[in-house]
């Protein structure tokens, strides 16, 4: 048998009364009437081989021996099929193929479970058995996806001269953002490399460089506990610019995700993409990375209750904190009393102490609340939440955070739970005017909403050492159907404006110099004005694909317990590679 | 001043009479009669602006705070120069800009060296200043073209229907191979990832999966100590295939290298490309990378002299090494004895004891060991050499290994010293059939030549058990100019052979389950015979951009101690990130 000559999924009528070769697995074997029928499926799909003992005695007799998922290689003729045989579900289905020859390759063992799309054996199997995973058309479809996404972002920014630059992983700890991956050094005792969360620094510094235009689909890492749509590794599509305005960069990246779309997905989107102010963003969402498919907006009623003898209501506006509602239209009679008792335990999660409802009927408002309120306020909240009859209104009166955190993930819930959400749409949006610093409660210190490196808005410059907390960042996040995309910024490029915003931090100034003293005088040696942007390449691939698990968008991908189930990564070391790194392990392990 | 308009040195003469905007580096300043002269850089180039108190006396004023490296913005007209003040030196020579208007866009001190080609300021300097050293154009030059050869590998492949696909950096540790970098788990304590020595393993199980062409371009990492060329991590070319012959593979890279080549450079090489067996290079070059673009092979005189009264000589053979020599054409006169001894010297270090040479006369040869040798003797070497008169003859007697390790290097010594090199050629080659396995007198086994997981050819499988030194390896090693430039093979996919390999390896049943048993798995359910290449990326840079160091070729390079001068990385961290891991550092470091 010579080489392959043509792959499965390929062949069609046009290839009728050819010889061909083809390589590839048994999808499925079946005996009928003396002959066999092998579905031979290959990287570009399936085709039908007919094997008959009265063209090759021989290749019956080792089709005899084939099973499932058994790798072959057939030497056979294309012949259409009769009419009646026509298998309409695979491209192939007008041909098959009259095997003259079939030679097992390497044989196969069942598979703990079928290589097919659907299946409902458990995730831990599938990543124990990542290889046979990988095999099903779905997972197939995905990564050939996510290659053809990542070479439009090529193509699109070489296009526009950007340079793929390479930046290291073995990088220095910093303290800012989460929590670092360490690297022992053997040649240096008791120092440590870090693995980057991201080329920030560097990229900035090619800037310094005069690259001007770089990128990168560069691997970053984090240790934190992980969530589902979280990996210690993801990949980022990294950009940096120099000379660029805001607004240039923000149309080059719409340009750029309007050229992704249509040449991978065939889809048409416009562009200028919409604009939310993070504040706007949380008052009508409660969300910084809005779904926008769908209405179901948050409404703010602390005006019309903050008298209300509903004390729940009336001392969080008191508090300073807000009451803010959704409406659930139409959906008053769907929703029974231990429905909401559901939603309210949901809302708990995020902090809320309760969910107060109303149901609007034909003569006022029903609920266990509405007793507490005036004509007044009950019409105040109707308009407010433009209520009508039949409507379900669901309330969170807290501090803001918790009214946004409960209230946005609760009309992201309902929206899903309720069917209003199209997902056929793929709704682009920037978040801008994001707080540049928020106070955390824990380090009893400002930090950065972004990074350290991100630019003040111009204006906002003189607030930095007044008021913190109204400064706002020259930053914009890029929002896809409810996930964040990615976030960029204006970059600080000078140094006097970077130590005030290390000092706004709470760094002393040698924390800075320690950390950042390489990009304190970096500037000082001409440093352009830069700004850039990174965007999850990981995220864009699920959204684009239609999934909405993201180890189905990595090859090799880790549990929530950051391992990895078919290597056993991590695992133990011997006791001389310590030694060599000088480390020792503080507690053994329990057993 | 709105934004940028133009590239400085994409300006010529059909800009003539238009307002440009510029942004971009003081190159230089000089004052001359009351103008100033300002030669403004950037990504692109160079060109003159030229501001005339007569045309704006602010721009003056601020030009004459302008010091070499400010960052500045230009608004000005094109117009000719004349004449006399043309520049030919620059691409924009025949044209100036007339400044309307000169914006500071931020200050630079003076830098801590030129931003020139020419530098004689020490590495160490350069590496710690990186952002400045990149700025040199030629290190400009160097990472467009590391663009570019990039660009066009991921052009082929793709044409060529290669799917890229990431792979974890965070893996497992596997003792086979160079020593790992090793990241401590803070969720598993005790247990350790290893940053990856190369995709290996990942690109195997890809093949498994049934994606049938695999690429990437792949960070690699080893905790080696470093020589000039090496880096603790580097970047390959990282490819598999499945039902691919190795003749198709070679083909198919040959193509990929002559695109390469041709789109980059311009030049135009010929495929297929020459191939020398393992036995062949070493007994023609000392070397299974040999530079080909000069003669001056080693020749076995061994036959010639197992008799003869040099003890030195007949005692190499007798023992079962060799005498072997080169001819340094017509260089009896220009090395005097003390020349030898520095040669003597160079070799000392490959483990050769001496040097022993012979000058050809007129009648007969000169030399200090001339004596010991019969005219007949002295009539066979010079014929085995090719010798003539005036002809310098430099021999090694030892251990194969230290023959061809010393002549080796001692050919590629004195061909750079003669200038015997066309610097402009470039001579790619195959190396093939390799050993598969070597013997390790320090670990007293045998150890992988590539890595276990290269296939025996065929004809050899029985020896594995039987006389492991004598099977051959299915592999090939790519070579340009001297250097390896990559290594590929096909590779074993039954688990019955596998387990041979490691069994030849000397590991137990059990290591071989506990360090690569999923590999094992993964061959039993249906895996296609494949074969793949990694390239060595950088080094392929280094060459075609004709630099002969490693660390020019990567933005941010390590020093041979595995330390980055700009960040200070590897650094000490905080008690508390050690605690976390569950690490204790076993000995201080010494002040």
């Amino acid at each position: 048998m010579i080489g392959r000559t043509h792959h499965c999924g390929k062949l069609g009528e046009s290839n009728r009364g050819e010889q061909v070769v083809l390589k590839g697995w048994v999808q499925r074997r079946r005996d009928l009437g003396g002959l066999i029928f092998i579905d031979l499926r290959d990287r570009s799909g399936i085709v039908q081989v007919v094997v008959n003992p009265e063209v090759s005695k021989e290749a019956l007799e080792t089709a005899e021996q084939i099973r499932n998922e058994f790798v072959v290689g057939v030497t056979g003729n294309v012949v259409k099929r009769d009419p009646a045989t026509v298998n309409e579900n695979i491209e192939t289905g007008t041909i098959e193929v009259i095997a003259e020859e079939v030679t097992i390759l390497n044989a196969a063992k069942n598979p703990p479970f079928q290589i097919e799309d659907k299946t409902d054996v458990g995730e831990d199997i599938r990543l124990k058995y990542r290889y046979l995973d990988l095999r099903r058309p779905i997972m197939q479809k995905t990564f050939k996806l996510r290659h053809q996404i990542t070479k439009q972002i090529r193509n699109f920014l070489d296009e526009n001269e950007f340079l793929e630059i390479e930046t290291p992983i073995l990088t220095k700890s910093t303290p800012e953002g989460a929590r670092d991956y360490l690297v022992p050094s053997r040649v240096h005792h008791g120092e440590f490399y870090a693995l980057p969360q991201s080329p920030q620094l560097f990229k900035q510094l090619l800037m310094v460089s005069g690259f001007e235009r770089y990128y990168q689909i560069a691997r970053c890492f984090r240790d934190e506990d992980l969530r589902a749509d979280r990996q210690p590794e993801f990949t980022q599509v990294d950009i940096e610019t120099s000379f660029l305005e805001k607004e240039d960069l923000l149309a080059m990246m719409e340009k750029m995700m309007v050229s992704i779309v249509k040449e991978t997905k065939g889809i048409e989107i416009t562009s200028p993409f919409p604009r939310l102010t993070y504040k706007d963003a949380m008052d009508r969402y409660g969300s910084d990375k809005p779904d926008t498919r769908f209405g179901m907006e948050l409404k703010d009623v602390s005006d019309v209750v903050k008298q209300a003898g509903f004390k729940v209501f009336s001392e969080a506006v008191r508090n300073g904190g807000s009451v803010r509602a959704i409406n659930v239209k139409g959906q008053a009679d769907a929703y029974s009393r231990k429905d909401i008792d559901v939603l309210t335990e949901f809302v708990k999660v995020y902090g809320a102490k309760g969910l107060a409802w109303l149901k609007v009927e034909s003569e006022g408002v029903a609920g266990p609340i509405a007793k507490f309120f005036t004509e007044e306020e009950v019409n105040g909240m109707l308009q407010q939440l433009d209520a009508g009859e039949g409507d379900l209104l669901l309330f969170v009166a807290d501090k803001n955070k918790v009214v946004f955190d409960s209230l946005g993930a609760l009309r992201l819930k309902l929206g899903k739970d309720l069917h209003l959400i199209d997902e056929s749409k793929l709704h682009f949006l920037w978040v801008i005017e994001f707080p540049l610093l928020t106070y955390d409660e824990d380090e009893k210190r400002y930090v950065a909403e972004h990074h350290p490196f991100t630019s003040p808005v111009a204006e906002d410059l003189e607030l930095l050492a007044k008021d913190p907390a109204k400064v706002r960042a020259d930053a914009y996040d890029l929002v896809l159907n409810g996930y964040e995309l990615g976030g960029g910024s204006q970059r600080i490029y000078k140094r006097d404006i970077q130590e005030k915003m290390f000092e706004a931090l709470g760094f002393s100034e040698e924390e800075g110099k320690a950390q950042f003293g390489f990009l304190l005088d970096a500037f000082e040696y001409g440093t352009p004005p830069h700004g850039g942007i990174a965007l999850g390449l990981d995220r864009l691939v699920m959204i684009l694909a239609g999934r909405n698990n993201l180890r189905d968008t990595i090859a090799f991908p880790k549990t929530t317990s950051a391992s990895d189930l078919m290597t056993e990564a991590p695992s133990e070391v011997s006791p001389s590679q310590l030694e060599e790194l000088n480390l020792k392990i503080r507690y053994e392990k329990k057993m």
